[in-house]
């Protein structure tokens, strides 16, 4: 059995958004899994000194036009949310909270909420909007609850973002195939292609 | 007949040279022009904040891999070049010089001169290059040695940069399809797509 292909985003990027959408199918027409690593832009833009697209000079306005007219491409659902972008602390926790447990509802969690946040547009930084979708789901909220409350989910996800530095992630989505790196949700041609010829 | 597709670029540029290698190509299928715009990317990184990809850290590292792995990927001649990021000054302003009088061999010499930085991997900074490239193109080297010496072609260089910011353009490179526009080597799918079906 292969190591799973790692999928770094952050839940308020639209393009790890969109990605979202294909990497599960993409890896299955390989028979391969895919491991979702929900992580904080903030912290890899602190290592990069890079910003939020959206609140740079020429390239926001281009980048608000281009999350939409690549949604439609994709004829994926989308909005452009009015908070944007926000912390994603809660989310991330919960999903690696979840996850220990149960990875394929920790997904579905996930997928939730990106789609919660871009396709209805509805924020979801609070703990209470992320435990209230995760209860939907048949999560007990008081359980969450707690452990979003527990210093040992943020060491978690302090660590996972660690470990995402280490791995040289840059931006998201940022898609890991044995160890070769694809950065954007553009890439997913190639990583689609390399998982089909082991690269070239 | 429709106005000719933008293309700006940086003679600098991987995914600019990349995208030369398809862009007309592309424009032809759909019965389409292209006119080419080199830009100085510097005056384009000043006005939106950023700076070139290589010297960025974490995307620094990635592009570098990537720039070679898209070259291979569309299975174009490429080599890192050593002097990198180049002034390319030279190059634009023999390009928009000779464009006036003959545009199919201006575009001859920008594909030249790309192709010896990034095919070739040698530096195109200086003027007796360029000279010395579009000399084999047939260019009187007397007539383009003064031209590129001559105040007018340097107004003339900075002129389209300063439109090329009043377009948006925030990098190379940067498609511009009927007022629609598209960053990145990698939205050239789309440029097709768009040409073809008149947007979506």
């Amino acid at each position: 059995m292969k190591n799973p292909i790692l999928f770094y985003f952050d839940f308020s990027s639209p393009y790890g958004y969109l990605a979202s959408l294909r990497i599960d199918a993409i890896a299955s027409q390989h028979g391969r899994e895919v491991a979702w690593k929900p992580i904080l832009l903030g912290a890899i833009f602190k290592a990069s000194g890079n910003a939020t697209l959206v609140q740079q000079p020429l390239k926001g306005k281009y980048s608000i036009h281009d999350f939409a007219r690549s949604a439609r491409w994709l004829k994926a659902p989308y909005q452009m949310p009015s908070a944007f972008p926000i912390a994603t602390q809660n989310a991330a926790r919960a999903f690696y909270w979840l996850n220990d447990s149960d990875p394929a509802l920790a997904k579905a969690l996930a997928q939730r909420l990106f789609a919660v946040y871009f396709a209805e547009g509805r924020d979801i930084t609070s703990p209470e909007t992320v435990i209230a979708e995760a209860k939907a789901l048949g999560v007990d909220p008081d359980k969450l609850a707690a452990a979003l409350a527990d210093q040992a989910i943020k060491d978690r996800l302090r660590a996972e973002v660690e470990k995402a530095l280490e791995l040289g992630v840059c931006g998201s989505p940022y898609t890991i195939v044995d160890g070769e790196p694809f950065w954007g949700a553009d890439r997913l041609d190639q990583v689609d292609a390399w998982l089909k010829t082991g690269g070239w």
